[in-house]
């Protein structure tokens, strides 16, 4: 390798976060290189992962704008314009999202988005990428990064144990998700701060297929949520007719997937919970006890980079829990706002203004996710809840530039997430003031009346 | 090794905590294996470790009666009945701990203690000490802990590496410290909750040496202060005539230990700041450049335990930084608590419930811990802090029942951490409401005497 085609980036991880970067600094003209533990999903066809869709919103898309990749993935994405909520009995309550039709969180397939910014990254010349190539960990002291050969899919060869290669880096980013082995790395330098907080709920995933001639069996463009207080299932639609479904429930205990020990037992609480999705979902069973549990994890550290060397994206730097849609939403915010920084100062100072504007973020945004799946899973059914919501939309309609829901500035603007709680929680204070005022007047008018009669 | 050998406990640390709860557990009849990555203290004499002594008080002393070593140690303790806090100018002011002379933490050296208790555990013959043996990681699949032989302080041999030997558990504490290998297992488990948060500052240790023919030369049964806002340094006694000292100063910035370059600058920052300890400090510069920086790290996590099969203990579980000197007493505590639920219980209920005991009181420690750094770094030497200590002191004195200070439940009874606390709360809001009730009293009294006239 000669000094010219030494990487100045080297990313690891080839997910949302870090194949997103890749195109921002192969744009910028930098020389990057790329690992990622999976097989190259060209090749191969999208691994079946995590969660299947995502909602894709205002943010996601501004950000992918900037390397022209928007217009390319919402032609295969499904706008949601509003929730709606099916109860026990299997009636249906839609809730808007926005103002108006106009406002929408796009359904979009993690694989199908996750190929086209690969694709896009590796039309840069400047962007190598080595996939089948996992990153073990990372020699602070030597400045270069493990790496080890991963027994793909199509190859066959036995599985003889691989010793590490050691990868010398100028600029390491680590885009390797919520259990990043980059930030293990600086879990293990002093003053690293660093928590890890799992819900005790987990989640699996179950497919409703698509109808006959790929039709949608339930409305296309809408979440739908049976909400059930301590649980709560979920489903977004997929551009091939068929829903992911994704059931929230507690890991252990009496009312929880620890619970159902048998085909019967999954078939009865199916059946009492969620009796309208049920004759949609034909392979219940098999995917029910076929799929894992995945954990609910919210990550935060400080500080996001070290020295000049080495830098957090994503995941990687602050995973949240799934609960508002925004974990894929707040990377790409994390790709654009990183990148311009480079763009304008030096490497370390670049790092450390990154981290100045992104950080409080994405704690908010950690803490409202959190908020939303009590939101989701219990008040949603309510109707005070309702209410509230419905008064909260009108008084958006009423003065849009005066009110806007706290929902509405996360999904539909790019207000920066504390911003947003900030503002929310300002708006909250007013119209509560304004309430009790109307309210003494209305008495005040009420007894001066009564006495004149 | 037959059956009827091997060990119901496997303890990893032999500690302040591990070696405790060796007692403990030895005193119980238990079969217990210590695996310590120090050498043997009983051999080579006592490392000279971080932090040099400590502060003993009642909490730590019950727990060391239970297995009849509190006398033993009490008799190399020095009693500090307050502390002195030490102006720029030198002058001394003496804020007493307690309501009386009785009420006095005690300095003990750490090294000292550590051999007591190890001398103590292995008195016991059914607990047996592996001393040079480093855990450096569990499996949790085979339930063995990997065991490094350490190349001793003694030992000449050539540095080979050596391969971890695997040595299977029934019951693995966990008993490591603070960067716990342990724990660092258990973190990797799925829905296992950890958090590590430092501070800004860190810490370095001092040497005040004896005067002539081991006299003190200072105020021997105080713990004395030099708190200067931003940063303090504190003295221990030592039996020896000696104190201890350490500095508490930010790591970064332009006041802090990194913006100390040379013996200049170091020797200009003590005239200005530490004026009357300078010429009790001898051997300074050669100690200052010499000793590292400690880091102040909280570290929590939950579970504590792993299913009947592994629990951490003291640092392991929950380590605090040290401004109230309690993370020993919390260990020493810790093992009262663990070995009393073990006797009374199945191991897994056992250690729930030594959790359930124990979590709460250890965060709460560790908020308050915190809170006393700023306490004694800042507010210490403000009039108003003065007044009202002084104040307290005095409410506790007239009335001991009713009335006592968070600091003296704290150090003087064995209410737990959090109920502390909250009784400590109370009664300050009791206080206030007491004191605007007497106010308004005089007012209204006031109004009515001038009205009177």
């Amino acid at each position: 390798m000669s000094i010219s085609d030494a990487p100045q980036f080297t990313i690891v991880g080839s997910g949302l976060a870090g194949a997103l970067l890749a195109c921002y600094l192969g744009k910028a003209g930098k020389r990057v290189d790329l690992y990622e533990k999976r097989s190259d999903p060209r090749r191969h066809g999208a691994e079946s992962g995590r969660s299947i869709n995502l909602a894709l919103s205002v943010r996601g898309i501004k950000a992918l704008e900037e390397v022209g990749l928007a217009d390319r993935v919402l032609q295969n994405a499904i706008p949601m314009r509003g929730r709606i909520i099916h109860s026990p009995t299997g009636q249906q309550t839609f809730q808007r999202y926005g103002k108006d039709e106009s406002q929408a969180i796009n359904s979009v397939s993690r694989a199908g988005l996750n190929l086209i910014l690969i694709e896009a990254a590796a039309r840069y010349p400047n962007v190598r990428m080595y996939f089948e190539s996992r990153c073990t960990g990372v020699d602070l002291k030597d400045m270069a990064v493990e790496v080890v050969e991963e027994v793909g899919v199509c190859n066959q060869e036995a599985d003889t144990p691989r010793s590490p290669r050691h990868i010398q880096f100028e600029t390491l980013v680590g885009a390797d998700g919520a259990y990043s082995a980059v930030r293990a790395a600086l879990e293990k330098q002093e003053r690293f701060n660093f928590q890890q907080d799992y819900l005790s709920h987990g989640y699996k995933e179950l497919t409703i297929l698509p109808g006959q001639g790929g039709t949608f069996c339930m409305e296309k463009n809408a979440l739908h949520i049976w909400p059930r207080h301590s649980f709560m299932m979920i489903a977004l639609p997929n551009i091939d007719g068929s829903f992911t479904c994704t059931l929230f429930w507690a890991c252990e205990g009496p009312n929880s997937f620890a619970a159902i020990q048998s085909e019967a037992d999954l078939l009865r609480f199916f059946k009492e919970q969620f009796a309208d999705a049920m004759p949609l979902l034909p392979n219940l069973a098999e995917e029910y006890f076929h799929n894992p549990v995945g954990p609910l994890v919210t990550m935060r550290c400080s500080p996001w980079h070290f020295e000049d060397r080495i830098v957090l994206l994503g995941d990687a730097a602050h995973a949240v829990v799934p609960f508002l849609g925004q974990g894929m939403n707040a990377a790409f915010e994390d790709c654009t706002v990183l990148a311009r920084c480079l763009e304008k100062q030096q490497t370390e100072a670049a790092f450390q203004d990154y981290e100045r504007l992104r950080k409080e973020h994405a704690d908010a945004l950690a803490d409202m996710a959190i908020d939303n799946f009590l939101e989701m899973r219990d008040r949603v059914a309510s109707r005070w809840f309702l209410i509230r919501k419905k008064a909260s939309l009108l008084l958006y309609k009423l003065f849009p530039v005066w009110y806007v829901p706290l929902y509405n500035l996360i999904q539909f603007t790019t207000t920066p997430y504390a911003d947003a709680r900030g503002r929310a929680r300002k708006q909250d204070r007013m119209v509560w003031r304004v309430g009790i005022g109307v309210l003494l007047v209305l008495t005040g008018l009420f007894v001066w009346l009564s006495a004149f009669r």
